[in-house]
């Protein structure tokens, strides 16, 4: 029963090389993967994400014409039939607008690349994910099928894919392609659904086909795959295509990838894991995590009524960041543009925050590794990252009295402490305990190196 | 070389299976036919066809909304860059304004498919043929393959081709399907068009896949196929679908398809032959064909800027359809009808004249055969028809005197000559020559039985 | 208590002397009129107006963008609250859209000035009345009383008024312009009619303002009043108008003006009289008129829901004009343009089949006089005319029999009878009871020389 | 010359009245202002203004449509014609499309005014003035001489000025209008401007009756007049209006007005003095002002293009306010809604930010008065306000080492000193230069009672 599937899977194959003119894998020396999760599970890590700490999300598409409610609207007007966007359609458009009625709103006619990537570089981002793809399916670059539904056709009339691809790699940013592996009301995808999933036709005409080629348009160093909860890998083929992307892609040796890639998969297969939105683990994993979270607590896209009290606030990212690194993961911090194509202020003004305060305490994140405790226990706000022989303790709140205790490192003879863009070693002891005791400088607050988390380096301790 | 052409087929075909539903039909008593000419072209063409004479096409899709120059409107525009074109968008639209989003603006909110219907049949239209889908590829359907480029998911938000086979069904008006195998810009054709049609992917997964859709989902009794000039019948697999349409299909009894399936089809192969646009033959074909036409000489879509001069005029309509079916064919008049689904009054007033004058004329039309002689040698505008042993001379200028002469019929003892519409027999005579000289009667204009062509009957003649 | 009314008046008048930058005229040698009916209606009008007998009438505004139900779509939506029309605009509109937002969709895009003149010209049109402004108020001109709801400010962004008239005057066709008084829902109308019209406002600073100017700035022939009837003349100030019209302005010699300029004025002041739409009198009147009528029986304004049977045929336009001329009254045939400004086909059509009879009968149209008898007593279809001596008898059916009787010409010895568009006499005789027989030639109906109404001109008869 | 300016001035009292119902006051006990500087400017200002200290001012237009540039875009496009204006129309809109074609867009679909009252009363603000005309001459309200340009026939179909007066005054929040004299664009204002000002056509029928509409209508708390440098006052008839305000309108004895009346006005005549946009004196004037700014830099309408470098700091702005109250001014403070209704995020956030500084620190602002000494002379960022005997003592930069120095103040036996949002006296001495010498708390970042500027409050001080 499952040879017609894999019948019409190698013919999608051929249609993709022949497509996408894929040429390709040497089959010389290094070990093939094969296409089960033993096997793909078992690749390395490439370096850079790791390193990376911190990058930027955005979502951007027809969802963001609305702008209203949530990048979601479509499913919570149509598939759910949620009152309050029904009466929002009902006051605002015609009777029988459709949700394609919006498409040729989204002007993106403020849309510059490289004054987003100049941004994105300012907030400190070593990477930034974009929406190909959300779930509504309108393909943010010129997909060979979805004719009339994708960012060339209709709208923008550009490549945004292309386009900010190009902006970021001008500033050595890593670019990461999301993409929704489902479309909620594709019909070949409502055809499967009907059919249990025991047939392909989705798959094999729209969501793989657009996976490959934007594997080999666009060269992505990360693939953040979603929408895969529904159906199993089987059915999206996960496991092939991430065979050829490890053996064969012309990105095999700096890919990476997340987790999303069947049902059951998250958080148990794939590159790093996401788990499920915003998670943040308890106790440090023992595999790569990233946090995604948003600036808009509600929403990953635009939405107009969104509020200031819905906003993140600059410190609580700072302690969400801090808490991540710390615990050994990513911090992907999303942000929703325009539909013009703009990045609201209030949007702007976070991720600048963000990048000031990396620009002071960078080294403690950037490229740092766990360190043997992640969180001072007696102390609510204290998280530890190291690199190489440096401990750093980055506390969240400015202890009254200026002194700083730490229980868990443990002073030596060479023990050197300093505060993270102050010049000068800071005095410390030992209490009775032996507690490391720390005295802060005395600031007024505009002397402080940076707001909302400061850095103690300690050398030489254990 | 063609195998994995062959095996894509292969594939398509267990798509359109399974999406389709298409019963396999029972391989009972009658021949099969095979997927090439010689078999499909023995196929002897449905009864109702050459009875019917007269049908009305129409011409509907986004190139309606831009309604001015002609249907090709697209290609003009992009395809050839014709200046005109492009300054029509330049002055009426804003810049990068694509064809697409012209979409939205289709929007048939006055189209009533029980008014159409009603005045097809106050025409005297035995049939209707129906743009499905033209270049633009835009389908009046709700096509599984083309979303978001369908009537269903943008513009209308209607199944136009749904709702006018309903109205035409219930007054027994035969329903045919215009469907252009190409497509000017679809990315899968383009594709298929750069491999030298090497490749099938447009076939496979867009034309052909609807093609089996309109069949099984609309049931129609007519399918004119368009498109196909680009590349031969088996880049189409047009000979394959024949087969199964003419083996398997559910309208497998009853249907009939043209000639245009394939590069070098035309005139040649499939049903009834169409040949080129507006194509009459000069003497008697040995093959049943059909004449179409446009009651705007210069295009089929509706235009705004068509004026009264490049209206067909009713005489000229008339001598067309007189002319046409005595030389055996049927007669496809156009109209083009707008945006919002309307036909204007023009196009009724000059749909209608024709009505009244079938009304009258009628019996010598509709399943008339050709006679012997088809047009008086010596009198350009005497046409014949026959039924049964009834010859019938239609005439298209009133002649000074009221005198008629006919040379071709011969006349018996027997012979009687009446005039469709008027009561009594016509007095006759033999002339000189042997001609038959029949006195007409002397009428003011506002007596006559028609306008514009007068038909007499002669019984009894050879 | 009417002197603050009389102030303003003053002002106004102040105001547009200075807005209009009218000289005051030479008070030199001709009597002056003074502004009562009684001298106003003692003014003779000028002969151009009974000469010209056919003319055409355009009504053109924001009404022609819904473009459904009539040009009094506003007043029948919102001043009565129509079912109908609120569906139309529930079904098709965003809730809350008003009638100004159809101002920007009213494009003009198409119209050709140049194109309609022809048109009006073929159609033997002598004069053309066109509507400055309807009851909704907007103006097809720059009126300075009218920001933002006028021709040049929203929509078309052109002169309509202007370009209109410089098209006409190339091929000297009188220029008249219809201005409605009142505008339904203009606040301060509002306001002088809640004030039971004992104030002025809107006279003072809107609609005689925008009279005045449209008299300097186009200097029309024709001045075609309407929209008076809620309000006296007094209301209006009509007759200060009038007497500035005849006695000051610059148009006093040529100018015609109909009688709808206060309530009760209508069929009893004025320059020649309409009475109400489509009023046809029963007999000769004493007093110059003008029948108005519309091609679309059911509206003057461009309506997309009209059918063919809404048009006025081409036979029962002709008998209208006949009948009109003959009891001394011009004929307005109406048109309405779409939004885009083109003139659909069939009222081109209609238009020019007027022309095509004109030109051969107009001899017993432009310039006749209504000759002693308008209609044949026993016979309901023949109407006279006069030019000089001859006697111009036009009949609507052709008799059986090719014999027309006519009972009210005297033959004398000089008689002699022609067919306008033939060559040659017509034979005639006296009957027994002394009546005109006249034979009439037989000819096939190509042969005819018009349709639907042919003219038998008589010299020396009495 | 005067006399018909005069007349037509009457007359459009008259208009007024009968159009406005005012009730003519009675002529009773109170001297009576004549239409003169010397009498108007006696009059003293209402008690509240002075009090209020904060204010929040509103731009919002259809300039809020574009929203790019400035709210200026109609001037900078087609009264100047610059370049960028003209490619931003090029590039985004069809040609021909005007500035008036934008107001179906300005939706205010999401407008609120109860959530803006309350932002505005978060905020601390005294007063709002909201622009119910600004130079492009759209009303914000219902105007009767504004015909389809005004918000209840066009765009939002609201009554703006009314609905967000309601929602101030259930706040007790005071409310003032601003109001643009001149109409860039008017037809009648070009007139009158090509005139030399020697005709008032634009003020006798236009702004002028706004101005009564708008005070009998909404009863304003304030009148922020703008517009006015092209012409003198005696053009704009702002005298004649003053006296009438001032003596017997309804709002006689609260309205406060600014300055701008007239050319050569402003800082001159009227009420408070605005002087230029954005000004602030160098030292204590002895006439109340007030300094009004806008959160963007650039712009005081909403723009898109809107850059977080562009706009206020919170600590620029808690600047800004501390020094004009310091220097005896108000501080007016403005934001830009979007089309839809909404204040965006960083506006909410700037705003609250002042409400959060206010609540501790508003003793020394509202109601306060400036002290002897208003800037602490050798330190720039202390400035002083003081109410009845206690001085407010207001620093911007927390001092290192913690201690404050002040010249001005005297200390005495009875001195004691507090910080606004501490509890406790703080310990003060005198240093050898006979100046206060203050020890601040030693407090952490977070315990600090606010942020940007600090409050010491001086009792028994001279």
């Amino acid at each position: 029963m499952r040879k017609p599937v894999g019948n019409s899977w190698i013919v999608a194959g051929v249609l993709l090389a022949l497509v996408l003119g894929t040429a390709q894998s040497a089959r010389g020396a290094p070990p093939r993967y094969t296409p089960d999760w033993l096997s793909l599970d078992s690749r390395p890590l490439p370096a850079w994400f790791d390193e990376a700490k911190f990058g930027v999300f955005v979502h951007w598409g027809v969802f963001s014409v609305p702008a209203w409610g949530s990048e979601w609207f479509w499913w919570h007007w149509q598939g759910e039939g949620q009152l309050g966007y029904q009466l929002f359609m009902r006051d605002n458009y015609p009777p029988s607008f459709t949700y394609g009625d919006f498409g040729p709103q989204f002007t993106a006619r403020f849309f510059h690349p490289d004054e987003w990537a100049k941004l994105f570089q300012a907030a400190g981002a070593q990477y930034v994910v974009f929406t190909t793809k959300h779930h509504e399916g309108f393909t943010n670059w010129p997909s060979p099928v979805s004719w009339n539904w994708n960012s060339k056709d209709v709208g923008p009339h550009r490549d945004l894919v292309g386009e900010l691809g190009a902006a970021l790699r001008k500033r050595n940013i890593r670019y990461g392609l999301y993409h929704s592996l489902l479309e909620w009301f594709h019909p070949l995808y409502l055809l499967d659904k009907k059919n249990g999933f025991k047939t392909q036709h989705f798959v094999s005409t729209k969501t793989m086909p657009e996976l490959y080629d934007l594997v080999n348009s666009y060269k992505p160093d990360l693939i953040w795959s979603d929408g895969e909860w529904e159906c199993p890998d089987t059915y999206w083929n996960s496991t092939h295509f991430l065979a050829w992307l490890y053996n064969d892609s012309p990105i095999k040796d700096e890919v990476v990838v997340n987790d999303r890639w069947g049902k059951n998969c998250s958080c148990h297969h794939g590159g790093y894991y996401n788990c499920q939105d915003k998670f943040v683990p308890e106790s440090l994993p023992n595999h790569k995590w990233e946090m995604c979270t948003s600036l808009d607590k509600w929403s990953w896209g635009y939405r107009r009524d969104m509020k200031l009290a819905d906003v993140l606030s600059e410190s609580e990212i700072i302690a969400e960041l801090v808490q991540t690194v710390s615990l050994g993961g990513n911090y992907l911090l999303n942000i929703g543009p325009t539909k013009d194509g703009l990045i609201i202020p209030i949007f702007q003004e976070r991720l600048l925050a963000v990048g000031k305060w990396l620009q002071v305490s960078g080294e403690a994140i950037y490229a740092s590794k766990p360190w043997r405790v992640q969180l001072e226990k007696n102390e609510t706000s204290v998280w530890y990252t190291s690199k190489d022989s440096a401990v750093y303790a980055i506390f969240l709140q400015w202890p009254e009295g200026e002194v700083l205790y730490l229980k868990s490192p443990k002073a030596t003879s060479t023990t050197r402490v300093t505060m993270l863009g102050l010049e000068g070693d800071l005095k410390w002891s030992k209490d009775a305990y032996e507690d490391l005791r720390i005295s802060l400088p005395q600031l007024p607050p505009s002397a402080l190196p940076v707001e909302f988390a400061w850095t103690v380096k300690l050398e030489g301790v254990k």
